[in-house]
């Protein structure tokens, strides 16, 4: 299992502890890595775009450790991420007879990520997953911290529960194939980290990020790193009553931007609506005389540099109205009591939660934008 | 809330500690006791038989002391315990508003508990709930130990959490107007606690059976001792890793018959299952030379006397052959690698489990019964 580039990230979770691995070409070796665990079974559950791909050579890697191996691949998109696919995956690890000591092997994005998590957290009350990310947004974003789940009529990720990995492998080259959109979207995720609480990790990024899209070792590094920031977050607060709430830089505007594009990812997928709401934070906390104005141009410079978009006027079909933007916000489940919580910034690396913040003040900064 | 009948088991388990309160009237005071919790909000979760009866002055009691309520009644039988009870319930829950602070409430039997506190484990990654348990079985058995879930066509109870209330309200007046059936139903699991490890437990049931189908004082005292018992359980195996498996004495044969009669609980339901399976358990100790005939007989006589059926040749509509038997019991999920594991006893009151039964040995004793 020698491999030079291979960095291991520890999640120090106390009896869920686990450590998320990364580097290229890991997939390799996934099979002896995962038998390592002690199951004697695995299902892959993987979608119809990635499975094609990887999935062939994740199961016989598996085979080749002595472990009974089934794949499931359900349709991509997010879509996939309801009641009926998680029926359709509880249905596929139980028909393959995974037990307690068994193991659900998610290999996709956040998409199944999420829905075979949750399977996993539910099928028998619990049985261990790895998660094999394949987008940028799952390996430093949505595969880390163990929240799993489904959509509901009311809301995105409204049912689900948290269940931690036993182990997560984040090959790098798995992102080759990935279109240049999702990577960009993955992308924004990777700034957000370096915006949140880590001034030189951004500026690496300035000049890495074009290492990173290219699949130089710049890649693993930001993997690696964004890994290292989110596992920091999540050891202090598991099950998210507190400050885990920094991670949603960006994601109060960038939720509200979803919801008004219809979740419509040929219209806007998350992490440009993330790259919008991490413009429009820092252009907030500057408007509130909280932030100079000079790191938010330097935030907005950099996100348009890999073609992200940074403004309310790049949503493909309209952000609709002023109202409409308030009232997509004040819905978002982060919202408690009426009041608005935002995640607003004195600098690059230097954000805080914010609560309380007024409707009208929010209003009065959304008209100045949507008029830009 | 003063009331001089009531019985208060804690379960200790830590920062999931709570109390299970045995009482006949205590619907009356629910509203304080739960709002006592600190919810602001309470989604009662119900089903159409029970909530005629019993929703109005729950949803009263609660909204007396300022909480917002809502009732959903979904249709009752086994049958709820589905994927689209989940959606239903959870879309319920959601569209009530309900915040990590407030409470799901499942006023009904075993069915309703399973399926609301399933669905309080998952919406928004978990809330609150609170059991109402309205049958003799919820009262003992299911509203105590946190096992939540639904049914699969895999297999019954395969998809769930471990998620324990904040709260047992057992009204032991709501049992008065419990069909006699299902309250002998109950009663197999009240019996099952003596036999599992209480001797005294059990005399004095069969001293006191017609007490508690009447709704005597006894009858509190029987819930309160059973729950007692389970929590004891419960506390030293909070995840079923290992003896709580004690509880499943009986349940064995039972899971096989309510396999055998498809779950149609006009033939067979489960506590039926259960006390022929407590009759089975005790002769085939007895045949094993394990346990003196005469505890079995014993046995069989006390749960004849509350017109439980102790025999296959009672499973209206027949009980299958030998083989379907053993067929039925090695799907159980209780089976690992093929190898049977009983809860087999030296005596009333002196149960063990007993891992690595020969199908052989289980196939000459079905005979023998069937042939009885
Ligand atoms: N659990 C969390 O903490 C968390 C955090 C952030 C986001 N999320 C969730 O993650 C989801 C989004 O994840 P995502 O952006 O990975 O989306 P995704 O899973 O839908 O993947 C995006 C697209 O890329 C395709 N794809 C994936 N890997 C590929 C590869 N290697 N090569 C080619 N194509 C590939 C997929 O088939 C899909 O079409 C959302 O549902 C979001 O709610 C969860
Ligand atoms: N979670 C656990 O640990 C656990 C343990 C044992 C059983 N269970 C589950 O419990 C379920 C069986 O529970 P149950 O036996 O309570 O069945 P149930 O919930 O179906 O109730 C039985 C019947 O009685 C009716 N009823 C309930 N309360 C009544 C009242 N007070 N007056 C009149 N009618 C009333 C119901 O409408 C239903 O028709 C099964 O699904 C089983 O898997 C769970
Ligand atoms: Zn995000
Ligand atoms: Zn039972």
């Amino acid at each position: 299992m020698d491999n030079p580039s291979l960095i291991t990230v520890p999640v120090p979770l106390g009896d869920r502890a686990y450590d998320i691995l990364v580097g290229r070409g890991l997939i390799a070796s996934a099979g002896a890595r995962i038998a390592a665990l002690g199951a004697r079974a695995a299902a892959i559950v993987t979608d119809e775009h990635v499975g094609p791909l990887y999935a062939h050579a994740l199961a016989a890697s598996l085979e080749a450790q002595g472990l009974r191996v089934s794949v499931t691949a359900l349709a991509p998109g997010e879509a996939t991420k309801s009641y009926a696919g998680l029926e359709r995956v509880c249905d596929a690890v139980l028909a393959a007879k995974i037990e307690r000591g068994d193991l659900v092997v998610a290999l996709g994005g956040g998409v199944i990520g999420d829905l075979a998590g949750f399977a996993a957290a539910v099928v028998r009350r619990g049985v261990r997953f790895v998660q094999v990310p394949t987008t940028l947004l799952s390996q430093v974003d949505s595969s880390v911290g163990g929240k799993t789940g489904i959509n509901s009529r009311h809301g995105k990720n409204l049912v689900g529960a948290f269940h931690q990995p036993s182990l997560v492998i984040a090959d790098t080259a798995l992102l080759d194939t990935l279109p240049i959109r999702e990577m960009r979207a993955g992308y924004a995720e990777v700034a957000k980290y370096g915006l949140i609480d880590d001034e030189r990790f951004f500026a690496w990024c300035e000049g890495n990020w074009s290492g990173i899209f290219a699949g130089s070792l710049a890649r693993d590094k930001a993997v690696a790193q964004s890994c290292r920031a989110k596992a920091a977050v999540v050891v202090r607060d598991e099950h998210e009553t507190g400050d885990r709430a920094l991670l949603n830089l960006g994601h109060t505007f960038g939720h509200a931007l979803e919801k008004i594009t219809a979740y419509d990812s040929a219209r806007l997928v998350h992490g440009e609506g993330v790259a919008i709401g991490l413009a429009l934070a820092f252009r907030f906390s500057a408007s509130l005389g909280l932030c100079p104005l000079a790191d938010a141009e330097r935030v907005e410079a950099h996100l348009k540099a890999t073609g992200l978009p940074t403004r309310l006027s790049q949503v493909p079909g309209g952000c609709g109205t002023v109202d409409e933007l308030l009232a997509a916000m004040a819905q978002d489940k982060k919202v408690k009591g009426g009041a608005l919580t935002f995640i607003l910034a004195r600098g690059i690396g230097q954000s805080f939660i914010a609560p309380g913040i007024e409707a009208e003040t929010v209003r009065r900064f959304l008209a100045s934008e949507i008029d830009a």
